[in-house]
């Protein structure tokens, strides 16, 4: 057999990057005719094949699904890959997971690693950098290849397939609501940058449920955490910016934090700091994982359902795969099928515990 | 492309197990003459190649590792995974992570999809139920096949290969002799069932720091929870066992629990009971994740290292990898290659917190 040679391969042979490489063999128009004709024909030379997505999808099945999350440490992440492997093996498919570590470079090599004949499509969330960064282009090759791909919780408009996501912006609604109805008054809010699509959201929920209740917007109560903060060993940082933004607005009196891990910290600091949770100031995160599951006092927050999100998703794209198999059966053209994408929402559900009133 | 058919469609066709399958195909006395030489005939007939792994390494090299882990909401797991990233992605190797679930069959058919030419070796910790069944003839076919395998933390002797384990009989003992030096008489222990080779190795570890420090066990004091339990959703029955447990051991006044999830529970159950912690009761669990870092009060814990033990683990297998290509530059026999494998001990540490004096 053959070797055959991979984009990290050929991008370091012509000491370009990946992602130009893999657009040059896209088409993009991003990239100069001139690198684009060498990529090519280097590609071609090496035998390296863009198109043996399609070509594999024709001949046939693995009955494996390729699922592509951004990190592995991570309570959410796990349970949506339980719910997926869940309906997989129910419906006779298996699962291989890559990782691409929040990282755009990555993303593309573990594509076009597992597109390469191991899997029949993907069910894939968005890395932080792919969002930074915008380009999409990696995906539409992928779907225009004839491999269908399910995008669940950070999906975007400028990739067209089925989608499951989270309704962040209500179930931040519902958690300031509850917050307000408690009788908060000063409502602070512990979120990430704006460029993750949920924690955006989420902002915007907590925006708006300030605004539905008359209260204004104070810019001094949004904390805004550098998401490189959220992996362990940089839990002390995370504490110090949360204890100086409690000691900014001392009157804080309830805080909603955009995942588990701010709000259990933010707990641990409001205690350390002598407030009374919920007493002086009540806590609501968002996901129910089992650091609010065990915190003390138990933590009040919007579960996302991963489990339900894995499980829609491997329906939407085992549906497609098996749709695909019997339209071609009938002749039914090809474009046909990528049309009526689906966007299924999942509600969230706000589970009270002690730290509310 | 000629369809290939898997252990499991042959299994299917044949109406037996996917185990027996791949026994007959790796010749095992197990199974009967008339038996092997049916499924040898089948796989034959429809192009199974159960050797296909040895062809596809010599001849072309994935620059990817295969991970397979029981179960993937899972912090210990999760950090491993992380570990070997790490070291990988700096050796310019890529991982790919198969689940088994807990489950024999899910293992091997996980094996059979990624050693398929998708990776050059598997990391890999075994089943719980293959602990169970006794049963390693997948492993010992892939090593024998020629793909290296480096096990961790849960390893047999059956398996000849590179191991990465943790000193969970060591960690155990610090633990207990923990507990013991800050004036514990009536230590508990929680721990799973036996098969489990670290729940048992824990166990021994209790036992032996006991009986160094001249007291004599309880077998009352000893918890077996059935595994089943230790997932979400069946928390409720984890407390209520917990608590049966404190309630028939009224003056129990110290607590070893082989994992966080029981040691956290420990604790809420012990404070529901009105225990103090650490006056009245103290407590160390095993593992130091997101729970025993966020509980309150923090958890004493024996840190397992897992990024450590994947780091480790990655080294061992891209050095064996990257051995097998510079020897059989140089034609030496491939058995050599095959001897002196290495079990590397991580060294567990004991975290304290205050859920201990």
């Amino acid at each position: 057999m053959k070797r055959k040679i991979t984009l990290k391969q050929i991008a370091k042979e012509l000491d370009v990057s990946i992602s130009t490489v893999s657009k040059a063999l896209s088409g993009s128009k991003e990239i100069s005719e001139d690198t684009t004709q060498k990529i090519q024909a280097f590609a071609k030379l090496y035998n390296y094949k863009p198109n043996n997505i399609a070509l594999s999808l024709k001949n046939r099945k693995t009955k494996t699904i390729g699922i592509i999350i951004p990190e592995i440490v991570h309570h959410f992440f796990s349970t949506v890959i339980r719910g997926i492997e869940l309906v997989a093996n129910k419906r006779g498919y298996n699962v291989i997971v890559g990782l691409s570590n929040e990282s755009f470079t990555k993303e593309i090599i573990n594509m076009e690693m597992l597109a390469n004949g191991s899997i029949d499509g993907f069910i894939l969330s968005i890395s932080k950098e792919t969002l930074l960064k915008q380009d999409y282009h990696h995906f539409n090759a992928t779907i225009n290849q004839g491999m269908p791909i399910v995008l669940f919780d950070r999906v975007v408009n400028e990739v067209e397939c089925d989608k499951v996501i989270v309704d962040d912006y209500k179930g931040s609604i519902k958690a300031v609501n509850k917050l307000i109805s408690t009788g908060c008054k000063k409502i602070g809010l512990i979120t990430t940058m704006d460029y993750v699509s949920v924690g955006r959201l989420r902002t915007q929920g907590y925006l708006e449920a300030l605004q539905d209740n008359k209260i204004i917007a104070d810019a001094n109560l949004i904390l805004k955490i550098d998401d490189s903060l959220d992996v362990e060993g940089h839990l002390d940082i995370l504490e110090t910016e949360i204890e100086t933004f409690f000691k900014a607005n001392d009157k804080i009196d309830g805080v909603f934090a955009v995942n588990e891990l701010y709000a259990v910290t933010a707990m641990k600091v409001a205690r350390k700091l002598g407030y009374k949770i919920p007493d002086d100031i009540q806590v609501i995160g968002f996901t129910d994982g089992v650091l609010s599951k065990h915190a003390t006092p138990g933590l009040t927050t919007v579960s996302q359902h991963g489990q339900k999100i894995g499980e829609k998703a491997a329906d939407l794209l085992i549906d497609r795969l098996e749709m695909e198999d019997s339209e071609s059966a009938y002749f039914i053209e090809e474009t046909d099928v990528n049309q009526n994408f689906k966007t299924i929402v999942i509600e969230t559900e706000l589970i009270e515990r002690d730290s509310t009133k």
